[in-house]
């Protein structure tokens, strides 16, 4: 069996009883039950996901994996793409919004070239899992090979290690249109309602990027029940190897907090693959793109912070990542109503 | 001049030049313009605040306030009035939600009596400011008189110190009830849309609950241009003090993370005394609390978190914290385009 195979079939879904052991402790502190809302909800979902009831979050890692898309001839971006491999430089240096709200969170940073249209310097913190030299222009042929896409998904679950909760973040200048078109793909709406602003293009910009996804979804009619179609056809490598970082990740029964558009869609073709991977998630935030709701809603995942971010890296997943420790922390740092001797409901 | 009137006059409008400062520096780092959404706005906003370009925030306080409420006689809260001063000696030993996400967000917290009914054994950590031994039921008499609102809110003034950030917090059995009723003072809403379930009371309770503020209302018909007014007639102690750390710290050009219901009817309370104090003013989460909706709006803030929790104490605020944190090392760690050599927009 190959690894993509090897890794959905070891996909378990949550542990109810684990859970059940956290929600009792979670009623036994002083406080009024469920009146820490959505914290309780995160301390339960990790226990059904790691099936421990109660989960650390000590080891934090946040994948910030970039890569070229083809489509960015097609004017789709307000960046030139010579912004990819200086962004990963700036990953490597430590200066970058994810580098800052990494350190923030405690969580580590792995960033790997998926690939960048220019090779990257060897540097020995950047993972290299170079699957081409950015894809192929989707308006005009598909993104990838079907091997390709395979090869992506496969080293992100290669990249996955050991840790307690997991971040995904991207990087690759006109992603979004990826991101857009697989999200029309696989929750079947229109392009113009998937498609945002990206960087930050003009209105002009946008009705090219609209009939660019279009045109390329009409062109290749991806099929959505069929995450390693979509991904070739549309995608790109850093979101296919994001899937494959949520789908180790879920064999691993590891949580992972999603980033924003560009995550979220990758989440798309993971979920396709392997639908169990969805317990394993939590959206970190809603982003400003607008197509972010549509696939949001498809996974039914609800956002745990809404704070207008459109950079992606990872950024939302790490601001996150505080309300997901804080969840452990109430449940292992507070006082039981026996313990402080405060009385109960009348 | 009296404290409260010589800390009104000391209110500042914010400083234009810092926030055009600090919004010159965000956009001079390597992200696209605007992409850090909210986060940019809390820099932008406390740079105003402070009148400094780069405010830090490392010196974070939370003042948990606590007191009682005759109102509590009417049988609108689920919880005995007893355990308004359990609550105040688990905050003192560590245990409560406040404390444990307080840690989390490197604070300190003040807890303060003002006006349990049961007085505590002394404390070194407790700072006694008590008004009276719980208000009077505002269903049949004002809670306090005017003398004592003035007192409140002075005691609430000289409480604050020194600080980079302030978080709010409250503890009071019944307390949401006075919130509400100030809610509908001052907002001029219906009792009905402003009142809610408070730490978890049934149907029948609410209807109660809806009709005792009604009832005070119509009873005292305060004037919701005159926040003392208000305070002395359907408030609460805590609810005073908490104004006067709202005043407080805005003198100070300290800026003010607010919890939940309780604290923001506390600055509607604020505001009204000093319209200039909402500009110090940051929402930390908007509460389950129905009434929450129509003072934020009131007061014209949008909160920073949404999470469910109807907790009080200053959770919400304590967690928000973080993320005014997280606006402060965007703005100071991040390099900028120049420093990490990459390109702009085409």
């Amino acid at each position: 069996m190959e690894i993509l195979e090897k890794t959905i079939a070891e996909i378990r879904p949550p542990d109810g009883a684990s859970s059940q052991a956290a929600q009792k402790r979670l009623d036994s502190l002083t406080k009024p039950p469920g009146s820490l809302g959505r914290l309780e909800e995160i301390a339960c979902r990790l226990a059904g996901i790691t099936g421990k009831p109660r989960p650390g979050v000590a080891r934090k890692v946040i994948y910030t994996l970039a890569a070229d898309h083809g489509v960015a001839a097609e004017g789709v971006s307000a960046y030139p793409q010579a912004v990819t491999p200086q962004m990963v430089g700036n990953f490597l240096a430590g200066g970058a919004a994810i580098n800052v709200l990494a350190r923030h969170a405690g969580a580590r940073v792995v960033v790997a070239d998926f690939g960048v249209a220019t090779e990257s310097a060897k540097h020995s913190a950047l993972a290299v899992r170079r699957i081409g030299a950015g894809t192929r222009n989707m308006l005009r042929e598909p993104a990838m090979t079907r091997a390709q896409a395979r090869q992506a998904v496969e080293e992100g679950i290669r990249l996955v290690e050991d840790a307690d909760l997991a971040g995904t973040g991207d990087m690759g200048i006109a992603n979004t249109t990826a991101a857009s078109a697989i999200t029309a793909a696989i929750t079947g709406r229109s392009a113009e309602e998937v498609t945002g602003r990206g960087t930050g293009i003009d209105d002009a910009g946008l009705r090219r990027k609209v009939s660019v996804v279009e045109g390329a979804l009409k062109l290749h009619r991806p099929n959505a029940a069929d995450g390693l179609d979509v991904l070739s056809k549309v995608g790109g490598f850093e979101i296919g190897g994001l899937a494959g970082v949520i789908l180790g990740c879920a064999a691993k029964r590891i949580p992972i907090v999603l980033d924003g558009f560009i995550s979220t869609s990758a989440a798309l073709i993971a979920a396709t693959l392997a639908p169990g991977a969805k317990e394993c998630l939590f959206a970190g935030h809603r982003s400003v793109e607008r197509g972010h709701v549509a696939s949001l809603a498809w996974l039914g995942l609800k956002p745990l912070l809404e704070l207008d971010l459109r950079l992606g890296e990872g950024t939302g997943a790490a601001l996150a990542m505080h309300l997901v420790e804080a969840a452990c922390r109430i449940r292992d740092e507070m006082a039981t109503f026996e313990d402080a001797g405060v009385s109960g409901k009348k």
